[in-house]
């Protein structure tokens, strides 16, 4: 065991499944849920996602030795704010959310000396929320990034990496802000492109009811991550909006770029761009869709 | 069986696959095809997809009564100017390319009243390219575009729709035109997001070894297909040029509103523009990837 009682504030997909995987792996006595609405305490009960939830924040985070705040990442700043009071002293407050500097910095002072705040981002999820999808082996392989300070008690960084290897998971430490810039590249753009490229398809839709039978394999691919949910991804936009506002003008460039590779008709550089892009992409993870 | 001898000139994917469905389904009496390379021709008898397949155009299509033109978008034209000559009277000639206006006015002019050419595009495939990756039922409840003109004559296309259906494909009479502006919008504007997106990737990675880390299930899917061939996408790009270019800029249009909101931090604005596009994702086709 690694911990005594973990405290699991906001339990959905990645707060179900982070409690479904300590209980499977026995790495804390007991798992506490806290949730806002009953009907996510009793649902998170009835999966074995903990051993006991409740919309209670003194009986969910007092006496507990790990809190993990997972609720929508806008949550979690105010979620800190209301839990500094209750969590003990030396406890490990770590999060789950997907952008780190903002919640780094307002996290890290609410609990100033008290608890130990490392900022966490577990790279694992699915369009499928809610506890109910939770599975225990969701993080088995998955990068789970801290994002400790120079202000970051190593003790709290040793102890978070011990648990995240117990789940199967990779730890990688990374700046807050470095976090926030890659992740800007890797998922967040990717789901604003998503959701413009569906835009462009309605507004194909509103001219022709041909629009929905020329839906291929490709564009189902390139637009999936549009169908997450719109308050995650407005709240992820608001707290990573300078970069990603950075990584817009970049992809406007070279939106651009093709732009005029097209009307030079330049076969050439068309082909070396693809085909650079073909050669990063076949080195990154599956390919072809399994 | 709805055909005598079928020539299908370009044994990839597409044209393995065509063979192979006609073969298991019995739907002619003899399949030839005509390939580039005499690899390909022995892998195209190896896979099934052929009863004899050659580099001789003159062997491959003088008596067959519907020809097939599958190779490369940027090789149907010259391709059909080559085949002309030897193409028996009242042949039906159809093509599997990606885009069509061109070709339906160029195909359609260089047979003039000898052969019945019909525009056609099915729209299935995959990145896993080559007739060793072909296989009979890749047309299944997939669409097949035709697009014939005031000029083709409905005994071609009644044929055409006669045998899309025997292949178990739903088939769509669409103006080639609009059958264009609608792919660019349904495929390869995704395409080129798709390169785009790597692109950036490419540079976040000159920038950091960590770049490779935070790659996500959501950026493998939003890029996969990139993962395609360069000469097909390029071919496609200049054929398809000034329907793309109008999408591109719609694109950036959408990308200067998206960074407009996040400028003035509209989180209302956001989550609207996020939440249209799931509402109409979620609508179309598998979510989430299964």
């Amino acid at each position: 065991m690694l911990f005594d009682t973990v405290c699991i504030a906001g339990v959905g997909l990645i707060g179900g499944s982070f409690g479904l995987a300590l209980r499977e792996r026995r790495l804390a006595r007991r798992v506490i849920g806290l949730t806002r609405r009953e009907e996510t305490a009793r649902a998170a009960q009835q999966v074995g996602a903990v051993d006991f939830a409740t919309t209670n924040p003194v009986e969910a985070a007092r006496g507990a030795d790990l809190i993990l705040l997972a609720p929508p990442v806008g949550q979690i700043t105010p979620l800190c704010e209301h839990l500094a009071p209750i969590v003990s002293a030396g406890a490990i407050v770590t999060d789950a959310g997907s952008t780190k500097a903002g919640i780094v910095r307002d996290c890290g002072a609410v609990f100033g000396a008290n608890a130990m705040f490392v900022g966490g981002h577990p790279m694992a999820g699915s369009e499928r929320t809610g506890v109910e999808n939770a599975h225990g082996n969701l993080f088995e392989k998955a990068v789970w990034i801290l994002t400790p300070t120079a202000d970051t008690p190593e003790t709290a960084v040793n102890r978070m990496v011990e648990l995240i290897e117990a789940l199967g998971a990779v730890p990688l430490l990374l700046d807050a802000a470095l976090h926030d810039s890659l992740l800007a590249v890797t998922s967040h753009l990717p789901h604003v492109t998503a959701a413009a490229l569906v835009h462009l398809f309605m507004a194909a839709q509103n001219q022709t009811e041909f629009a929905q039978h020329l839906i291929a394999t490709g564009w189902r691919d390139s637009t999936r991550v549009a169908g997450g949910s719109p308050e995650m991804w407005r709240d992820i936009c608001l707290a990573n909006a300078p970069a990603i506002a950075h990584n817009v003008e970049d992809m406007i460039a070279q939106l651009e770029e093709f732009r005029d590779m097209l009307r030079d008709t330049d076969g050439e550089r068309l082909y070396r761009w693809f085909d650079e892009a073909r050669a990063v992409r076949t080195k990154h993870g599956y390919f072809p869709r399994s």
